[in-house]
């Protein structure tokens, strides 16, 4: 098994496969069959069998897939069997939101730090975490911290991305409506939390 | 062009295909490769080629894809082509973030009316918006507003989805980490905020 081997275009797509087989565990499912798997995740069997192909052979004949198995196999690929801290820069309203969702546990996710400009922030405690200036950025590098998340205003977040950068993270989820630029060894993934309403209108009317 | 016949999977993809293409034309871009593109939004070129020969050839001769064009186009298939209102239920940092978020108004929509159960929510304003009790979900129905975004703690997730479809609204987006049960006519999208930081441990190491 040669994961270093595998597309970047199947590392993208396997967490959305991930997402859907936890909501299967959550809701009971043993096995899922290739042709209802394909139904929930936007794609074909086909593409699901050439994912999975890159790191063995999970279906289970008559049956489909495994589903714990799956999951299992899917985060040991996507490096998300171990807990992983990340940084938060940018505590206004979708930051304290963020530090406040759910979510993140069940990827192994921790955010274990919090960084603002705004003085009125600084000091404040969110969600139990403490948040500090981003002056202390650079704390990170000492702290071994790789993952980032960027929730400022767009007018900052290359600053801020420039610090990161310099304190060694080479993982930043960016939440800012804004193209950033950093060394080709940093991965930066752009969110936008609006382009999933962009598939409703479609159905409004055809449903 | 037989719109209806397009597949869900298709159309999940669209608004991928859309942000990338929008993000080109920011940075001045006229035309993409088949090639590029593909590599921007994590797929093939073959696949990409038959997601837009549902609707008509955009490519050019020895150039790629025309940016402006395909831009207009997929909108017109995703119906974001008119101006729509949203509404959003749960008025507390997510909802306020999303409230804020500049991002939605790319795809043409407006969150125009907020509710919360909340009291001490209700009357308060937030960029602008007014946040109303949300026993008035049923106001909806009679300014035909048909699109709803669901950011509330997930215990009261469920309730909320029964009033808004009683109210006619027939697309919810959700960022509950709940699994949400709707009548079929009512399309109901699940966005999980963590799930792009799951795919950046992969690259942590390999880069």
């Amino acid at each position: 098994m040669r994961y270093h081997k595998i597309p970047d275009e199947t590392i993208g797509r396997l967490p959305v496969y991930l997402r859907q087989l936890l909501l299967l565990q959550q809701q009971g499912g043993v096995c899922v069959s290739s042709n209802d798997f394909s139904n929930l995740v936007y794609t074909t069997g086909s593409q699901i069998r050439k994912d999975f192909s890159y790191f063995g052979d999970f279906g289970i004949r008559g049956k489909g897939y495994d589903v714990k198995r799956l999951i299992k196999e899917t985060k040991k690929i996507l490096k998300l069997n171990s807990f992983r801290v990340v940084a938060l820069a940018g505590a206004g309203k979708l930051g304290s939101a963020i530090l406040g969702y759910p979510g993140f546990k069940k990827y192994g996710f921790k955010v274990s730090c919090a960084f603002d400009a705004n003085k009125k922030k600084i000091g404040k405690k969110i969600h139990g975490l403490t948040v500090h200036s981003d002056s202390r950025i650079n704390s990170l590098e000492k702290r071994k911290i790789k993952l980032a998340i960027i929730a400022t205003p767009s007018d900052v977040a290359q600053n801020v991305t420039d610090k990161l950068v310099k304190a060694g993270v080479n993982g930043i989820l960016n939440f800012a409506p804004c193209t950033l630029t950093a060394p080709k060894k940093v991965k930066i993934i752009n969110i936008d939390i609006a382009i999933d309403l962009a598939t409703l209108p479609y159905y409004l009317s055809s449903t």
